[in-house]
């Protein structure tokens, strides 16, 4: 196990390991409620007696019940590893009246970032459940809250066992907002699409626009040349941030800097947004075997919005993983 | 505004809230990206530029530009107030160089807990949605995967923005795991049904378990006993784990008090599990105004499961909200 050397490297006795996500890379099993996946020489799961059946199919480690966290408080033993996650609350009562000595650690997520062939195929497996849920759904007529309902319910029936995150179908003045909710007002031009599906616990993460004006046009261009320009630099080695900054410059060069308003990207896998962020403050460098996304737009407050959202998994180069047209019709 | 009379007896200078829940409930907009309401004298949030345009259309307090957690800290003055739900990592930047002097406080929780008319009224409606969208469901041939994605479809289309958690459609053998994901094997008896609508932020969360046999039958009668004898005592003042007590009374009274492996239920609003916790170590009264489910369960592995869940406002009594029948059938 790759992580008892990480640990070994960060000085670690113990890891105490909460977060749902982290587990169940780890462990191959995703619990529902309070469990810790506890590395000493062996890793344990502690979960609750409601999930115990589950694990006890599913956990690649061995699983005891949780009881209470005083119980596991029992058995940290030298400096014990926490993540950056951990509420503080729990903190506050693993601190108490425990002679532990605790460090933040980052290395399962740091871990998580370079994507294994396994982990990949379920990556491009939910992203072509996404994408062909896209295609089967007729826009006639629909609000963006029946075209938001009928993707969730076709990638449900295309194998993936729920949305990646919350569908957005942004149409008209609406689409300016880049999160917005869908509502329940017909469709209207432009319309905004950023929707994903989970499939064995991995999510995609797409995003297309589909217009209709000049003005519209115009703008999709610029953010489509931003997302070209953006992919063709990608390579191992280059700094996250350097990617941001050139898909930003696209949209400066034509204006359009300050409706650029977040930033052009950020890793995919068990996490609709995990690490390495595609921003300006990023200091991470890209890596082969990454799995990132590149998402540039531009809003136009009152007007409309344009996004574009591909998947990318880093080779050599970036290798767009979507295979939906970039340009889509109703 | 209430909350700054709870931070006066808590001898706090300056709240810091991240919790997007507590944000929503506080200021009636639900932020999607990193956001600080700030309350001093005036309350303020500070949000993304990518939420801004959103917030301020929605919120009721003043709205800013979020730039940086640096830029944060230096509006912070006296005792700081932070969330539990704060994580590590955001705390450890956030005490970096600061001399400030920071308190974990639940005062939000604590108000959250008590909900207004218009809380109600949002919490009612889910409620109806879920249940009018269970009704609408054909289960003939189906798959647990269809049955899910079928509910949440309707939910979508009755007015819900999304489901308030992971539709669990657990059947035959599968229904003894509580927290079931939906297979795509074919639905088989008995089928535990656990969903919710979210409406307005707001969540309903309510089970039925459709059985067949006389076994099941013999369970299932024992289940809703403990749910019957459990509401019958709900009152104000009442200890929450005495409700505990009284339904695993009645399950154990049976001989199942091994198969009843949850606590017997939990507060509900904007979040789908909040205080009170009705469990053993529940610490908590029981106050009007309160609204909890009761879901007492008995799951026996490698057979079946059965669990009966209903919201209840607590008044002068427990006030059961649901309409849908406890015995439904296919």
């Amino acid at each position: 196990m790759k992580i008892v050397d990480k640990m070994q490297e960060e000085g670690l006795d113990t890891f105490l390991i909460l977060n749902p996500h982290n587990i169940a890379y780890l462990a191959g099993f995703k619990p529902s409620s309070s469990s810790v996946l506890l590395i000493k020489e062996e890793p344990v799961i502690f979960t609750s007696k409601m999930d115990l059946e589950d694990a006890n199919l599913n956990s690649k480690v061995g699983t005891e019940e949780f009881k209470s966290l005083d119980e596991i408080k029992k058995l940290l033993e030298g400096r014990v590893g926490i993540e950056g996650s951990m509420k503080m609350e729990t903190f506050e009562r693993l601190k108490k009246d425990s002679a532990s000595d605790f460090k933040i650690t980052g290395i399962v997520e740091e871990l998580r970032q370079i994507k294994t062939n396994s982990e990949l195929k379920n990556i491009i497996k939910a992203l072509r459940i996404a994408e062909k849920s896209l295609k089967q759904v007729e826009f006639n007529k629909k609000s963006e809250n029946d075209v938001a309902a009928e993707i969730e319910y076709n990638m449900r029936l295309n194998g993936s066992n729920k949305a990646a995150f919350d569908t957005i179908v942004a149409s008209g003045t609406r689409s300016s907002l880049p999160h917005a909710d869908p509502t329940f007002k017909a469709i209207e031009m432009p319309v905004v699409i950023d929707w994903g599906a989970e499939y064995s616990n991995y999510c995609s993460d797409t995003t297309r626009t589909i217009i209709e004006t000049e003005k519209q046009e115009e703008i999709f261009d610029i953010v489509f040349e931003a997302q070209k320009s953006a992919v063709k630099v990608i390579k191992p080695w280059v700094k996250a941030s350097y990617i941001d900054k050139v898909a930003r410059n696209v949209i400066e060069e034509y204006g359009y800097g300050d409706a650029f308003i977040h930033s052009t990207g950020h890793g995919v896998g068990l996490e609709v947004h995990e690490a390495p962020s595609l921003s300006k403050r990023e200091t991470i460098k890209l890596q082969k075997g990454m799995v990132i996304t590149i998402e540039p737009g531009i809003y136009l407050e009152n007007e409309f919005g344009v996004r574009i959202e591909n998947m990318i998994h880093i080779t050599n180069k970036g290798n767009v993983l979507n295979r939906i047209k970039t340009k889509i019709s109703m």
